[in-house]
């Protein structure tokens, strides 16, 4: 199984949601994050704090998945969170050893679906 | 060593908690998420917007520890986490190469701990 | 490619930030988050719940980066965020096997960058 992390605007979240759902990917987990790329940038805040180095808002969307699903999935990021601007996002992929359902404990492919 | 990724209800984390250092384990780190699983939904709200596909709220409790103590884990997250209803959560194992601890450099096992 | 996640003082967070960019590391993913480590504690809050078993708050940075940076940026972390004190944090390295630029579908080391 493959982990799917994205880190992507926030404001294009419910389209990729949409985009997912539309391609059999229901199950994920969303986190609010902060973040800076390749931009020289000027100031941001964080925890009410002003930096010198701007944090821009971003949301973080985790999927675990079949191998054979990652293709399909990344297409689907780009596609919906792609404005081709600068500021983008990043797709992170990793491996994941082993997948638990915890209302059954059942295991592997079967528990991620 | 093992990193072992628990989304779970929020409402369980304490129980959760006190399971896991009633084995020993005491190094953890929590964030908040919204998530949604297989179930078909109607709506929910994140970041103050209304979804037509729901997001629920959700914790996620990362921890890292020795490949030996992973299955006492799994064991003690079904049991405080499991309620037997649809959206209990899920389980996420994978490899972590290098663990440091901050405050001295240690590395490995011993940084673990 | 490596992340390198690295759970810190919230209060260290710009005097890190400083030191990666020094280095050449400007693309990084910051969350907030809750933590306990060894310590023995007594009680703690989070998500406005008083905990028996206390939780701190931290700040995860996750940064994916080429290989051959990662020792550097261990050393920049333990420099900025170290301050010999228990409770100063953690670092997790582990492997990644894709990087995707959203923007242009790029991959690999160059989409680290
Ligand atoms: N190497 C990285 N490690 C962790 N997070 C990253 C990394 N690079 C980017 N990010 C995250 O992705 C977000 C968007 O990054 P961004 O798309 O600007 O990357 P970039 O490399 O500058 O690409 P672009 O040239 O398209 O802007 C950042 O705010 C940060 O949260
Ligand atoms: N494949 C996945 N990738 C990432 N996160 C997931 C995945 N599946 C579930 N989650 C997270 O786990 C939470 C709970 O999921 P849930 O337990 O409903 O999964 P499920 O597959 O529908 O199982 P069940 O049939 O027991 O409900 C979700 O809200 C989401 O945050
Ligand atoms: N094994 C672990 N898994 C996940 N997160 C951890 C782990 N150990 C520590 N953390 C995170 O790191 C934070 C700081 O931990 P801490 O530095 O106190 O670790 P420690 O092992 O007690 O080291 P020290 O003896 O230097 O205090 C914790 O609040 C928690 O968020
Ligand atoms: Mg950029
Ligand atoms: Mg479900
Ligand atoms: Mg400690």
């Amino acid at each position: 199984m493959k982990k799917i992390e994205a880190i992507v605007r926030p404001e294009v979240f419910q389209e990729l949601r949409e985009s997912l759902v539309h391609i059999g990917i229901s199950g994920l987990t969303v986190f609010e994050a902060a973040g800076c790329g390749n931009q020289k940038g000027k100031r941001g805040a964080f925890r009410g704090t002003t930096y010198e180095l701007p944090l821009v808002s971003r949301i973080k969307v985790e999927m675990v998945t079949d191998d054979h699903k990652v293709d399909e999935i990344i297409e689907a990021i780009i596609e919906a969170c792609g404005t081709g601007n600068v500021g983008d996002g990043k797709i992170f992929i990793s491996q994941i050893d082993e997948v638990i359902r915890i209302r059954n404990g059942e295991r592997g492919k079967e528990a991620v679906l």
